[in-house]
């Protein structure tokens, strides 16, 4: 019970997130290891992002900002998109980003910058 | 003049973000290399701080979050405290920490969150 | 009642790996942060650790290898007594910091293999 | 000679380890650095993979977590198969990836079991 | 007038080590972000490499070892282009990644090395 | 006897390098692992730092990037004095590190030229 509870308050935060199209892809992940895909809903998104002591749009302030410091650039695409769709504009996008050259260097912002680029270019 | 003006939005955001002892540590940068001191404030501060695209309590977000996924714990400590300075609340800096684990895991999560136990303790 | 049984695992995982001592440290977290030190306890050890999939001594040469990877020393150096705890031969543990050179550098390897040196030595 | 022994013993692990196509394209090494190869099998294969302290099996897991840690997944990709090829079970490789969420966060156990799966369908 | 000596300055040092194309690329970043690519050329290139203290050359010995360290591939392909549009030999370029096999382990002088066999076969 | 010439060329390079006080200190490694010791001297100095195709100035560039890029400060502190020792001025010292900020931001680049500060004041 308590666990279905977190299960599906994940898979609320989900659905505020991404897309029908990248929640199937992650679906996937059942096929390999169904634990590993459960801890993904049920701790990753159940128990951190439905936390209410934040909101979603700072999360993601949060989200963006160590994927482009540990340049796991696949997974920023995927948030960029989810930033987005809970109503980051592109000027805070590139704010984040511009704030994290004098913690990161230019390397990993130019990276993600590019990346930006190409996802803004999707949403016009 | 143009440089003065950085510099100058630079030492303005410093005396927002961090106490006059602080700020002294700082500019015995000063002593070995007046440029990269220079580079501190004026670039640092002055370039990236100073923009008014997002306020500085969602700058310290970023900062926060960058520090933790490197592991920059004696930087992290002082912006603890600037966070403070500005307005942050206990809360949502514990709530930064908590939406950590799930990106940069424990080990960077437990220490973090040690060394905010400490800070607000001398903030009582 | 399901959240309480990952919680009790969790514990009994702890109580295999850390003295008391190194446990009541652990705990004060509670102080800042309740929800965190119940992520560490429930998620971290009554998820992840107590899953029976591998032995927890196969768990360790992920752990410790991942911390020394990181550079989380502080980490590392609490795992490292762990390890002994449960049974890792000092033999193994020499051997998990040498493969990682190869895979991290000296640098890393070096300080693993200092702290290994203390830790033994008080194990004597 | 006893760089030759060294460099012969590096070769016996690395046919225990790679296909034949694998070690080829290491081989091309050669090409740029006739040196950088012989570091490679000598010192890397010859020296911390041949000893005999902990089994080949026990050197994957240390591999394969430090290559996760670190974000290298071409390399990683490579010792997936290896680790495969030396008798490591899909289960214990999808336990590998499960250990490290709490120690690396989701981003890059989630890139990490999707190379996994895609290694694992190529070996059925 | 003194930023704009700043862009100057940064424009030659871009045109010392990039090819025409090159810069092209690196000028797109000003369709999303202006202030972004302003700081790449004024404080990157024309505050950070315009400097007399060190030569060019040395500079990139720094590059592409710091690149190689934190894994940022893309752009060290870029700057082992430049390096080489300096003056570095192959020789001096193969012995940094050699170098770094001490402080970085394998997989990234691996990597480091494919990529420079690649540049190298397009310079010959 | 090859052995035995590598070991010897790297305990020649680590008498250019490092005092007498700094040399006992490494070969306490012996104690825990002569063969993790006999690994530092005969393949890092032995193997790596005596090959000629670069000075030893030239290597300490590349050393003490890598080391302030992955954050081994402990590392870096014997190396800025390393380098003292073989003949790097202060002032190269202080632009690889002005050099670094463009490449991992400011909090890796403070800390170093804080150490530099407290290295170069024992060395005046």
């Amino acid at each position: 019970m308590e666990n279905e509870k977190r299960h599906e308050s994940g898979l609320n935060v989900m659905e505020e997130l991404f897309s029908p199209e990248v929640r199937t892809v992650m679906a996937e992940m059942k096929d390999i290891s169904p634990d590993f895909y459960n801890m993904i809903v049920s701790f990753g998104f159940g128990e951190l992002y439905a936390r209410e002591a934040i909101s979603l749009k700072h999360r993601e302030y949060i989200t963006l900002t160590t994927l482009i410091t540990q340049g796991a650039f696949d997974q920023y695409r995927v948030h960029l998109q989810a930033a987005l769709n809970i109503g980051l504009t592109k000027e805070e996008i590139i704010e984040i980003i511009i704030q994290c050259v004098g913690y990161v260097g230019f390397p990993k912002a130019v990276q993600a910058m590019g990346i930006a680029k190409e996802v803004f270019e999707k949403n016009q």
